[in-house]
């Protein structure tokens, strides 16, 4: 029977996380960040506030790892941006889910309570860019470096500020309603930032 | 006598407008946008509260023409934006003063306040966009239109979403904090939107 124990515990820890995550999405999308408790989150998961405390510092962590968890169930753009050899169709491609990803309820409710806050509280908005936000950013800068060792962006190119042409036009209008978001607007994005406006 | 009554009212009208708006940016800036009411803005005011529901309809009203009032005071990109015949440099000109105006603290504390607001309630995000946002947008459609015409800008691009391309990074490294803004950057915002990513 001891040898049971360890999985045991484990399978129990990971459901308790499971609730805990899923607590602390809820909550922060129906009464925003500065309401949501670790308190309220472990009424919620069903689990004493020890119990988040023995894993978390604070609430604002929680919500950070909740929110990775969330991303790494969604697959997607998590790890890397693919390599065809066609960096317009890559690029197309992974802004394409990301559409898909910013008008899925279980993701926009909880991220828009916490990007809204991030916009007024400093410290939790450069948290949330090193945690979140910074390295999905640098999966394009890779993608962007191979483009420039095969020829497809220009060398001098600055890749952290040459992503910002197609990847923030598309966060603004997601975070402010500036305009509607779809497979369209995204493709022509990247056909713009690629081949600039000018002629040529 | 009698033929000063109306301009004294005028200044007297004002004068309370202006202490209105003076709070109301305050207000929002201080406890932000759900807390900030029509009453809390006449009481910092000085006013009474039918003084304020005699010009406005709502919170949101009194905020959206205070914010009006600030950017015309700043003068700055209001009316258009320059056409020197060189668009790189008119587009760096416009983009250098936002710059300048996104660091004014005048400027800077109570838009976050309404921005994070516009982010979490869908309403208020885009009347926001209505009467902030979209027309500040709209010179820089003007100006692109202006370039097609003089050959600067290929005739197929579509200047609305065009303009995003140098707008929108700026918007979100200010709105989340995702990286330092300088003059340098948002020139060189323009100089990759213009000639593009890829090889000429």
């Amino acid at each position: 029977m001891a040898k049971n124990v360890a999985p045991d515990s484990t399978r129990r820890s990971e459901k308790s996380r499971r609730a805990i995550y899923d607590a602390a999405l809820a909550l922060v999308g129906e009464v925003g960040y500065p309401k949501t408790t670790i308190e309220g989150i472990a009424a919620r998961a069903g689990v004493g506030k020890q119990t988040i405390y023995r894993w978390w510092s604070s609430k604002a962590e929680v919500l950070m790892e909740a929110f990775l968890d969330l991303g790494e169930q969604a697959g997607g753009e998590s790890y890397a941006i693919p390599d065809t050899g066609d960096l317009a169709a890559d690029l197309k491609a992974v802004l394409r889910a990301t559409v898909d990803e910013l008008k899925d309820p279980r993701f926009e409710v909880p991220s828009r309570a916490l990007a809204a806050e991030g916009v007024v509280n400093e410290e939790l908005g450069r948290k949330f860019v090193e945690k979140l936000l910074e390295p999905s950013l640098q999966l394009y800068v890779a993608r962007l470096r191979s483009a420039q060792q095969a020829g497809d962006v220009r060398p001098e190119i600055d890749p952290r500020i040459a992503l910002e042409l197609f990847v923030s036009p598309l966060a603004q209008r997601w975070l402010q309603y500036s305009g509607p978001i779809s497979y369209e607007y995204t493709d022509t994005l990247v056909d713009y930032a690629l081949y600039g406006l000018a002629p040529r």
